[in-house]
């Protein structure tokens, strides 16, 4: 947390909050005095709602929590609130609270209180003041657009995943970076720094100093299969940092992709029918303070009519959401 | 193999000819006397040359001949030449090769000239008088377009797969049908026939015939990926026939997609640099005589100077390059 994040000071109380944030790679707690002064934070693995099985999920949330509550303090806890990818609704909520619920007990804290929520309301929670109402952009490795309304999501657009949509995310960066390549190796387009870089990285060495290079465009074209396929879809996404570097030194290649991520993302907030002056909260690697993408989308927002602010991450929402469900504000 | 695909008349002699069509979905032997007439076919299971693991491959290989070859006639069996998807040059080549020889060794056919090839190789060598040099289009559950010499392939444009590419083919159509479901869910697109056709299949009843849906947006969105995710990707090929009908029906989102999927395709050819009056020959299931993608696709190559012939598949191919094979003509 920076102190430009700095948690509202909330009601004085003795006792302690608990926020998580639990994403697709990664499971983070928070915890902090009453007043938001943050005390520690721990992480673990992933902690997708709908993505992760059961006892691996309570085994991240327990992993969080205990390093991130010193155990002389965790007596003083007084109240959780969880935000999880998949978690706003329906089953991912159920097995959400399910898991939760399970990791508290598992502590001796089952008569704490605890609250689920989806990764966009811990998000966009995050927003000054704990906003209750606007729009929340989340862009890491996946992309969604959501509506919140009474600190709840009213309305998604997207975060469809790796097969089905999530344009404009870390893993759509990374895959349209290896087509790039692809489309180059096959004769279909420029070869330019990004589809250098991308070459260099999944098949070192392939070019000599002197002479043919050490792989012809077949193979070339088998071992960008054999490196895609061999992992899981969204490790993709961590081809990402070199459409940035490539992007940064002018690649026309890199810059379009950069350039068309934005508008995908901000294509998803249009579909939200945003009002003139309404906060957007962005959040997510692409677009958190200092994020690849955040002037590109605060350029394309700005139009609307939107209030853009960033974000790190969902943890200062998670640990305000914990404050508000203490004082029974919500 | 219908009559205007017979294979042409290859120099009498009395040995019996193999050939094998391996492809993603299933592998099918095809048995044919000197003269090209067919003398039986057997299918199994998938006989991609990188994505199947051997012992499965000789397996499929083994199952595929014995349904195809009366045991009487077994050995009478001169040649055997076989088209592997991914068997066309390399680790893929060399996998097929090694899968051919012990599948022929178990059946006690070591003895017989075997060679392997890709299954563009084979596809194309299925076009009129076993040709030699041309085009080759094969759209299926994927999408590969090359060029070939001397009845080798030179040259590939795309083939990437469901991740990276295969734009135009059956899972690409498949796909995009859920993502036109899933924008209209999400409220970004229109909701017209092929959305409604995509929705009845997936998540039937989901809309009750008096009073509110049974299932929210947000449902819809989560029942739409669960079964998306939960098979593997290339079964999403399995939608295309929606998109077909609703396309017959007249509907605009379904007509778009098939006029893109053909676009995709030519693009594939494009780049292959082709020379006025060319042959192309075309086959799997979009473009194989009959397909839904046939006519569409026939208008964009006209204009190419392509002479474009559709084939059912590489059995044909396969067989007259066992008889060249043989004859030591190659």
């Amino acid at each position: 947390m920076s102190p430009r994040e700095q948690l509202p000071q909330l009601p004085a109380a003795q006792p302690l909050l608990i926020g998580i944030d639990a994403g697709g790679t990664r499971t983070r707690a928070y915890c902090a005095d009453a007043a938001g002064r943050l005390i520690g934070t721990g992480d673990s693995g992933p902690g997708n709602a709908l993505g992760v099985r059961p006892d691996a999920l309570v085994r991240h949330l327990k992993q969080a929590l205990t390093a991130a509550m010193p155990a002389e303090v965790r007596g003083r806890t007084a109240a959780v609130a969880a935000g999880f990818a998949g978690g706003g609704h329906g089953r991912g909520r159920e097995n959400a609270a399910a898991c939760l619920t399970r990791a508290l007990e598992a502590l001796g804290l089952e008569a704490v209180a605890m609250e689920v929520y989806g990764d966009a309301e811990v998000a966009f929670a995050s927003g000054p003041g704990v906003p209750s109402d606007g729009l929340v952009l989340i862009a890491g490795t996946g992309a969604t657009a959501g509506r919140i309304s009474g600190r709840r999501e009213v309305r998604l657009v997207d975060g469809h995943g790796w097969l089905l949509g999530d344009e404009g995310s870390g893993f759509w960066l990374g895959r349209e970076a290896l087509r790039t390549a692809l489309r180059a190796v096959d004769g279909r387009g420029p070869r330019g720094l990004l589809v250098e870089r991308v070459l260099e990285r999944i098949a070192p060495g392939w070019r000599r100093a002197d002479g043919p290079p050490a792989v012809d465009a077949r193979q070339l074209r088998d071992v960008i299969a054999d490196w895609a396929y061999s992992r899981p879809p969204a490790a993709l996404a961590g081809l990402c940092p070199l459409v940035v570097g490539a992007g940064e030194e002018g690649d026309p290649s890199a810059l379009a992709l950069l350039d068309r991520a934005a508008d995908e993302l901000a294509d998803k907030l249009a579909a939200l029918d945003a009002g003139h002056g309404e906060l957007l909260v962005a959040t997510g690697g692409l677009i958190a303070p200092g994020g690849p993408l955040a002037d590109r989308l605060e350029a394309r927002v700005a139009p609307m009519g939107l209030r853009m602010v960033a974000v790190r991450d969902g943890g200062v929402g998670a640990v305000a959401l914990a404050g508000l469900l203490t004082h029974r504000l919500i």
